[in-house]
């Protein structure tokens, strides 16, 4: 291992001992094995999969059964390298792609390692995650971004993946007309992708009057408040962002023939869905599942300015303010809220 | 228009005036406009539709509320042509696609001509079918077959089209590994077609026994009892040549990850889906809705033998017994009736 | 045919009645056939091709053998329509995209109705263009713009198709870079539809100095005088606008692995090609031969401003003025002329 | 590191010095790694890239400087594991795809791992190849074959996979109509191939009488002899697999427009094109570069019967006659010759 002068032995780590119990530990400084390395943590976003599992202590089958870190959006600076990594990386500021996958298996040799059945990603039991002040990953995992990238943005092109994801299997491109449920954070980054990828139209619906007038000043071109009629637009891609049910329903007739419908959200396992339209306009319905080869679309948009996440940020918290970095969605007016391990 | 010398004045056509209510009436042979054809119908299939109209007077929106000629599986030989037409096309045997897209919108001119809004489709009301002596076709969509292609599998080039649709869009290709859901003829023919693509694997699903055994003998290697276990399978593709809600939920998770789900049989207008299983796995779902640009494709596939239709013909009858034609299937032994208006 | 009231029975027209020999003629203001429109020109822009013309009296085997209106990139008013044309369109302020295909072969049945054998082209022997008062094209290629598009861009939705038609088969997308051979008029779109396309990086090449600069300010983000060193930039598409043996062999070696060379410069009809970097790196090479199904996006490329093309209009001459305009381009300076033929 | 009881220490090994220069050698067994096997080779292929290395000493900018071990078309069975691969596999047939990809970099991580700018590949200086009675491989690239699949088709299952390589970049499906320049290995093993993937006419052309004759025994439905006009067959794509000039040239206007020419062949760096063909057809030109994901596709084809490889071997040697091996092909009735080091 190669590594800077002065690094601790040990480190602050916030970590979620059951549903509603966050706290404070001291762990060891871990060292980068072969081809990894260590990344002092500068920022991480919470995403709404932190704050189910500090609600309910479980997703799904994913169940907290011994302490777990969360934070999965995370941003920092290469501290200390293993063996094959060059040691002129330390230093180098880097957007972290929080996920191992094993390389080896059908699908990460086809060019789709989200989808490896032996992927490592962070804050999945049992995998920690970065609500700490280091955390170690693969060095081809750690992105390098340019100054001119914040930490809280390096941070968040974790979710803004999810956004590309979704607009690289909606095909948008130039000219595309597209139909966004939910303006919530992936919403809004989304529809800053889809212009980002070409579209001339973005509409985005939800629920609440504030998110879509916040979503028209950042991508959205038109803002449907959940119930309007929609069916009209024969938009090209329809990209769920919502996981809601009554807007997945009322998004698919909106989509015109050979169109595609994009399932980003998560909501029920099961749900109602109109097969007569997807048969008879042979719509593409598919889902995302994570990401695989974003990082670096997603730094080039972010320098460029092609998208701004800074503007997204709501709230930021140390690290011994977990929990309230967990809860501060609960309010309406909260988009994204960050933790700061390093600072 | 140019014709061969002795053309009748009136032909006989058998009509469907309502539910259950099918008759043989005299009707004018009809004259060929610019870029028509006339042919003498040789052969039609029975499909599922010509039943159902015949059985509920109805598809969904679409009422048979005048006189309705069924039948829209035909081959026949070219008796006449109008202007634009080769002349020397006269004499030729044809299989009729059975369709007239507009070939303006957008969806024609980007070689969907399938999904066209203004679509005229032979019997589906109000346009009549081809159980007549006589039939108009546009020239480009009556095909040329050999004669090694019998009459009979002239007609049933319209659902071998159907299985050549899903196979493309399941994207079967050489070392493909598929299941069918469905025993039917069209689920027959498919697993043809996915051997003809190159599939190593053909698994059929039925609730059928003698249905599998059949389906065994033409394309499908590996069969399946409805309700047995297929999440093991972890084929490329799955398609659904059944329309019935279990078969599809049985389906899906038999799909690899990014693996697609065609949906070709027709059933419930909505139906509950496992979207978590969409979503996790990235599979792409997606329906068949008729077909474009496979004719070409069916007749060389007849032609060099890598599918034969042939020994799916289980009955044939005259124009005066389409009534019989119609319920032939209510045999469970029944796969594919032909009904020959020319003879 | 519906009509606006005062038609004139005679119209003025350019003609090329052999190589150097322009002139003004009267003819007939033609009738709109069935789906047709008849479109009073505002806007044509001069295109190398038809410079070509007038040079030479031919274009590789397309020879100017009778006088030939030229003239295809062409916008303006309509103001009568034939039969199964809405009469409403009339007064509609139209881009003219200058093809007629037969819409029954298997190329525009597979939506590239641009490689249609039988296409009859605006402009190329013996198709008439549109250096006249009056043009008629079929209803549906005859595309509303809105008033926010001038008659000299909606004319240049022309080559901006072209861009797109490159664009697309680049496949370029948000976070493409891009490396462009030569600054001209198709260069200097292309440029811009990358952009709108989400490429971050659009480099370009030219030899010359005030080409590259007007470039740089019309979506280039870097320039490359001819010679300058490109191997390294391992772009992900290199499209080829020059023509020009020695930019294309320079702009190959730029490419990364998977990548692709769109070549749309006419030159030579054989060209000494690095087939090992081809091999070796598996480029994928094609050409762009006109476009299909361009239109759509290029207005809305124009309406939302991604695209600017009234920047490129250097000139503009009434229709008495034709070889003015032909020969406009012998300036260094000029980029794209414009012919108004019913102002 | 798990093992077979009884390992030798030391192997025979057939190495090449310098051009021309071949002789036996005494090696150390080589120790499997983390995830690596250690394979006894049954079989192994000459390719005319051996016979290159050993005519030439070097192939382009890839120079035997030290003694190399030729071969990389191998099979043989898994005798030892390193640590993280299941001490199961001990004991198994398998096929060896002869590449280490660094499975880290941009090419590697979207599926095209052959792309890798780190590639090891055997037989390639400075990496070693099978002519050795053990080789290592990474546990993922020693491919399982079952028992019905001989060890010489077990090795050739590499240029299987270049034939498969070729079919997919070609997009041959069922009813493609394809051209093969070439009738040597390479030719009659893509001939088979595009069958397996549906092709309904596959042309091949050749300078040989007896290897077309050959070829029409094995896939090809239609023999060309050089110099016979192929302009009219319109085929969906062209194959070279010849890498002679005069072969690609003729081939590429014998593709329809749209369609695809995948040069396999090596043969000059630099070739005269016909690029106004490329760009009047919009065909697509690319070539193929080893293969990746392919293995499992190759085996399944050879354990159907789809593909036969075992009628293409026309000779067999022992470790100690490898020369005599590399020089079979000097005969022009060879076709496939097989070195059986462990035998």
């Amino acid at each position: 291992m190669t590594t800077t002068p002065v690094l601790p032995e040990t480190m602050r780590v916030s970590q979620l001992d059951a549903a509603h119990n966050v706290r404070l530990t001291e762990r060891p400084v871990p060292t980068p094995g072969p081809r990894e390395v260590l990344v002092r943590v500068a920022a991480v976003g919470v995403c709404g999969s932190d704050t189910h599992y500090y609600e309910h202590g479980r997703i799904g089958p994913f169940v907290v059964a011994a302490p777990l870190v969360l934070g999965h959006e995370a941003s920092g600076t290469i501290v200390a390298v293993g063996s094959g990594v060059d040691a002129a990386r330390i230093g180098s500021r880097v957007s972290i792609e929080p996920q191992k996958p094993c390389r080896a298996c059908e699908q990460c040799k086809a060019g789709r390692y989200n989808l490896c059945a032996a992927m490592e990603f962070f804050a999945t039991p049992p995998i920690d995650g970065a609500f700490a002040e280091y955390v170690l990953i693969e060095q081809d995992f750690a992105h390098d971004v340019p100054d001119s990238i914040s930490d809280a943005s390096a941070a968040l092109v974790e979710p803004l993946s999810v956004g590309i994801a979704a607009c690289r299997k909606a095909e948008v491109t130039a000219g595309s007309r597209v139909l966004i449920a939910g303006a919530g954070p992936i919403g809004v980054i989304t529809a800053q992708v889809a212009r980002a990828f070409g579209a001339v139209e973005v509409h985005i619906s939800d629920v609440s009057e504030p998110r879509l007038a916040f979503a028209l000043q950042h991508g959205a071109t038109h803002a449907h408040l959940a119930g309007a009629p929609l069916e009209h637009l024969a938009v090209d891609a329809f990209i769920d962002a919502s996981g809601a049910a009554p807007a997945i329903r009322a998004g698919i007739p909106a989509v015109r023939p050979a169109g595609r419908v994009i399932l980003v959200g998560l909501g029920a396992d099961s749900l109602e869905m109109p097969v007569n339209l997807i048969q008879n306009n042979e719509l593409w319905v598919t889902g995302v599942f994570r990401y695989a080869n974003t990082w670096p679309t997603a730094i080039a948009l972010l320098a460029n300015g092609s998208v701004n996440l800074d503007d997204l940020v709501t709230g930021s918290f140390g690290l011994d303010e977990v929990e309230a970095a967990l809860t501060a969605s609960r309010d309406g007016a909260s988009m994204k809220t960050i933790v700061t391990p390093a600072s």
